[in-house]
């Protein structure tokens, strides 16, 4: 059984707390269980040098642990390295995904995702905080009558599935996830659209109709993040 | 007048919230008005190489600013600039001052004061907070056997104060900080010995009597945060 | 139609160029059309810190593009970067789960893989060479006696497919490459099991449908590539 | 009793030795005792970025030690560290209150400051040499025709004071200075106002009264360098 | 005896591959013996910012070792440390005199000198190659009619040198580098004058005559290299 | 006609001043006309961990420019680029020429070389004052018992000439450096070998019976370089 008798195809306790600090343009504390990532979305009125006079924006994340975020103090340099940087990849291209630039302007949204506590599924936390901060800036924008109507394209939302003991699991907590045999991470976009898939052995192959069986709960766990995520942004 | 009408050796609202997140043997929350700092303490069963063997232990902090803690962002290689760095070292300095090493025993506690929203006065608020990280550290180490006794030596705490517009205030906000001539900062101890006084004229030198003014109110605000600090403490 | 009236569900023509240079332990030189990589592998008597003593071998891989292996220079530098180390851990986790580290014994093996000349696929052409490489490093510790049997569990391969104008193609070369609306990364083992499945939307999100496709797609075109790789090392 | 008889608030022996070196537009060795900085000023045409069209100009300073300065070798990349950096910021924000900037006008002078020799007070040294050179580069200014008046505001000097014992010692050498529970850097202006007050319990936290008897010797101490740093910009 | 009965005065077989790989402007693979360097030259139409404006061209290289090239793997960071930075040094300075830089106009040909398989001589032979590679660069530039003439002065070769057991040898291999008491690299252009000498004991002077000798046979060396530069161009 | 009259093959005046720190176990200033280089040797009972337990001494070298040196301010980062390096690299490759490492015994000598100021040759200025700090080291170390006799194999220096308007000068200035067509530097040992040769068009190729010429007035003035060293060595 899983911990606190959560079915496999279950999310942790799901939390969007929008402004939670003051001056960034969007500051969500999401909470996947005992999963905490600070989202907080800065407006800037230029766009990257290969963007400049294109009428287009630009959507970018960076992705960093607190050193206390876990068991053992992770170094502060850490995130220069290449997980880090591969997740703050990640974490941009899907939010970009969701994003209509021409209609952005020429303007970018950097969102920093920065984890205070630690308990598996950070990257897939931190891009269904990040969208809900996004929003905030965007709709900070619209109020500003800077943008006419919203860039965006509709929700994105990210979930870890995995393979435990040949069980396919929703939403891995770290306990889970060092045990899993397979580490997996979906993007999704709320028309029901994929937008990253990245399926991972840890040890030993698998069969594709374990990866079936991953798209399937990610699939619904999405569609549940998407509702919290109206409900947050409502609210 | 100061903002809320603050008088002039009234600190802002100060909130010490401890066990914010779990892992971290010590946790806390501090908030100076709209200064919100996050401190986490690590324990680490050995020391600096330079101490090993020596039969004592070793205290330490790292000081950064989340890239969205103010209106506009600040890039996350920041760190390793001078200003977080100058910051880094004072932090540790102080909290050493409070701490029998020899009776912490061959062990280091690392302190992580992390910038959430900046308002003025965060390095004071991250030693006021890392304070209280750290007896929480000290008070597991007990708690789990690896002590007998307390290594801490009193509280620490620090303020700033500034003189604005010819006036010694207290506790400066962003806003007052920007217009003084004159920043300090004062880390005391619960004994009423000073650990560290920096004054730092802004553009114009000062005459020693304002100093003294300064300190006056600085002695007073930090005797309050000690009584905070306890109170926090006991809780 | 695709260059050359190649159909969509083809391989560009394939070559895997073994003992490319003499001093590695092993060498290859692998194109896909005209993509190619030299990758060598070099075995050295330890393993990284953390694995000491455990018994256990260890398999790693570095990835980089030449500066002249494509129409602009590309800055020497440019390695550290997010995405050739992202490809590079990439590279690495694909060719441990074809190596059972207990039968490696203490002692790692490291492949390198520079990009010589980039026309799409670099990434994939790179693990397919990799492997190669590596069998005849392990073969070269067989040869030695270092090791009584192969730690080989069977070939590792990867292909690109994409999603162009709808359609989903095989291995995509850099002009189809910039225009595809979705790019995916498939590694397989030669026991038809899934190591890592990365299919990232360019622009716009992508139904599921589609990933099957792609799929299908990749399946077959690993077929094919292990094929290839046991002609090469049958050589 | 201090090393050759010394008094408690007598200084060490003082030179300013100008134009030691011919090309920079100020060029100092400064010796208290045995502690001796090369003081270098440097002219540039240009500010920094931020203060570019603002009729402004800006005095920075720079601060290392040379590898042979002391009896163990420095390693040279050390002055990237936090302590090197920390005293050039301290040099430059001293400097820059004894500068009208709007008197400069749109250029840069630049003091970088060498440690030849350390046996103690390196940064007040630095202060007090590097004070001369800027009077140097501006009076350069002043003969070229570039700037019709002085920017100088006053003598800017600094100096050491330490609590050994219990007692209060002006200009701690490098043998009194590892044994001070206070180490202590005064900053002055030569019209009797302070610039910077950095004290710093070392081990111990320390009472007001300590405090205020280091202020007093810093104040006669700083008085003594303003006639000498006077006396040799005369010669 | 030398390896395979080669002569004091004998080069090993040297080869000089046109067109190794078809993107960059000039792709050359020349060994020399078991040395094989890539060399490729790419075209950039804009010089170092030092040079703008000033109607005249630059030419620079860098050289690297793939990490495979020799019997133990070399880090890839290592080439920024000296010995790559100034063997670049060496190859972009020996270029450069070589060509006319008003008639190659306002552009910069970078030449990156790769080293897939390390047998004594990388340098040299990354001369030697760079040459022709900058040859094919400035063919196309006049094929383009971007310039009416060829910019270069000549042929430009190296060859390596040294004294082995007292006697000179011409062009040594790994074997005899490591055991030589004179290392030297002569650099030439084809009129018959010398670009760079660098003559340096391993370990022991040694006395003008041998310098003497040596360049001797280094004037013998370049002239066979023009011969086979010539013949490559040709091809 | 050369400044101040000086003959073609006249050095500038020559200044040895030992014991210009007192702290190095070696310290001189040497100035060859208005090029002062500062040379430190520092001491230490360790050698480079590939040398551990082989029962032999290391020599190295590290060389600098003072950010004020010359008339344009140099960024103190700059050692780390290339030029500073292959410098550091030759000084070091240099002494150790001169340095019998048996006899030294396991422990390392580092002489850094800080240029004070800079008008031509500081390189050769420092490999001449660095064989005197070394000196001085090597004799403390006997004085100190550490080791029976000198390990010294003979005097080292070292000397610039370069071709001025096709004429061969000794020891250029840096008006002489900037307009030269070959510039060269020729270490030697008292004993009338040569250590090292670079000799380098600037711009063009020149004939060999001009490398010639230069080395004829370079030996010659080493011999002077080695009478000053003796002079200076025996007061």
């Amino acid at each position: 059984m899983r911990l606190e008798n959560r079915a496999p195809d279950a999310l942790r306790p799901v939390r969007i707390q929008r402004q939670f600090t003051k001056y960034a343009a969007g500051s969500v504390l999401v909470t996947f269980g005992d999963t905490q990532v600070l989202c907080t979305a800065t407006l800037e009125d230029r766009t990257p040098p290969w963007l400049a006079g294109k009428g287009s924006g630009w959507v970018t994340a960076e992705y960093a642990m607190l050193p206390g975020c876990s068991n053992e103090r992770i170094g502060r340099n850490h995130y220069q390295k290449g997980r880090a940087m591969e997740i703050s990849r990640l974490i941009g291209r899907s939010l970009r995904c969701a994003v209509d630039m021409a209609a952005l302007g020429e303007r970018q949204i950097t969102v920093d995702c920065d984890v205070i506590q630690a308990d598996g599924g950070t990257r897939t936390a931190a891009i269904t905080g990040a969208f809900v901060a996004l929003s905030d800036a965007c709709a900070k924008l619209q109020a500003d009558g800077a943008i006419s109507r919203s860039p965006l394209l509709g929700e994105c939302a990210a979930v870890s599935v995995g393979l435990v003991d040949g069980e396919a699991l929703l939403d891995l907590c770290y306990e889970e996830d060092v045990r899993a045999e397979v580490d997996m991470n979906v993007v999704m976009r709320s028309d029901g659209n994929l937008i990253e898939v990245q399926g991972c052995a840890e040890g030993d192959a698998f069969p594709r109709k374990q990866l079936d069986a991953m798209l399937d709960l990610a699939e619904a766990g999405c569609g549940e993040l998407f509702r919290l995520q109206r409900e947050a942004l409502a609210s």
